[in-house]
């Protein structure tokens, strides 16, 4: 089993090692959530029609993804449930779609190792001994990488540390022990929350691809066009991605770093 | 002017992007330095060989890195001076060896936006005036997405935060707002430094290439052995990049997360 990452928005963020794995494969599970608009699908069947070879045989398999409980006072417990809920699918899905000999694989946005649940699941599949397999992950162009490659910067200042954390976090605070801080997975654009910092923002939502939009400045200036953005853009596809950098500005130096 | 970057180890971690950005230069700036064995120059000269079509021309033109002070207390207005040498060497070089029309590209090791410094002596070219140019930033898989894959876990834990940073700042401990630390640029194995913390760690030499060298366990446990394969490997080689995860155990769980 191979949990490939396709890169975060564009299709030729996608590795030759990730080519190379496309065209290994007999069955792609594509997970679906309710909240997803078909263009998501479309994104990853695009990703196949381009990038394997005309003439290989692979099967798709849809796997709609268990809905989740979003409240905060449950988050986590609630994570785990759906981990678990996730995991009976995964399970009964292998077993029913996957022939001895044959190899399946996950299509993972971005990077298999940031904020993305599919390893995990596919952890726990194994730690119950249901089915047997290996797991294989294809590193992928992670959405943090791709925003700083739009913007044109750096994610860390020279000598410096950063911290890559979620929206829900971020609404507790910039962290005290980092100045630079990545924000992704963030519904509510908590970065309203911290408007009173004196912080520049690096801010993108549909990053590499054409309908891409960047907004970068003090966060107090840009805060409410980022906002009206988000909800003008939201509207109009159904969907929206974001991340963004915050960069505390420091005493002796402008913010440029 | 491009930032290719070509990620960290393995040649097949380059993207179609990327591929196509080599494709379009004319002159690639190599960056050498004293410290680096041949073997570094050599995987680049191996990028371009695989990567760039037959019958296209280009040149390469070598930049021997200007040399560092690396004393402790000098760090930072080092690293400032460095940069600006830095500069001083890239401007001469676009200007003698770079045409009219034609394209220029530095090749980045992992992503161009975590601890490269490229991007910043190019800014400072660019802020002088004397040579033009526009900067294109093309994103690679990075050393912690590629550490991740390898050891098959992710960066994050769920819903948590985690950070990225240097050898030289994790002297100070383990930070207390983060339980997972990626730590990039750590010449002198500071891991020993929190061995006394109840931390797993996931380790990684040479990631991706066919020297890799993986180790992960409990801090504590594997912390020796770490060190000596790190010295033995340096001492074979000439040269080492490794790059870990500490992942700090918490209360209710087995620290697998």
């Amino acid at each position: 089993m191979s949990i490939i990452g396709i890169g975060a928005g564009n299709p030729d963020y996608i590795t030759v090692q990730a080519i190379k794995a496309l065209n290994e494969t007999d069955v792609f599970f594509v997970v679906t959530k309710a909240s997803e608009k078909q263009d998501l699908v479309d994104l990853r069947m695009e990703i196949l029609e381009r990038y394997v070879e005309p003439g290989r045989d692979y099967r798709t398999v849809a796997l709609p993804d268990p809905e989740r409980d979003r409240r905060a006072d449950a988050y986590r417990s609630a994570v785990e449930a759906w981990r678990s809920a996730r995991a009976d699918l995964y399970e009964s899905a292998i077993r029913d779609h996957l022939a001895d000999g044959e190899r399946g694989a996950f299509l993972a946005w971005g990077d298999p190792s940031l904020y993305d649940s599919t390893l995990g699941a596919l952890d726990e599949v194994r730690a119950r001994d249901g089915v047997q397999f290996e797991c294989e992950v294809v590193p992928g162009i992670s959405a943090p990488s791709a925003l700083a490659a739009q913007h044109r910067i750096g994610l860390n200042r020279v000598g410096r540390a950063f911290e890559i954390t979620t929206g829900r976090r971020l609404e507790q605070g910039m962290p005290a022990e980092a100045d630079d801080v990545v924000v992704m997975l963030d519904a509510r654009g908590s970065f309203r929350q911290v408007s009173d910092e004196d912080v520049d923002i690096y801010w993108g939502a549909y990053i590499g691809t054409e309908d891409e939009i960047l907004v970068s400045g003090r966060l107090r200036d840009v805060a409410d066009e980022i906002d009206a953005i988000r909800r003008e853009a939201k509207e109009r596809k159904g969907w929206l991605f974001d991340t963004y950098l915050l960069r505390r500005r420091l005493p002796a130096e402008d913010g440029s770093g």
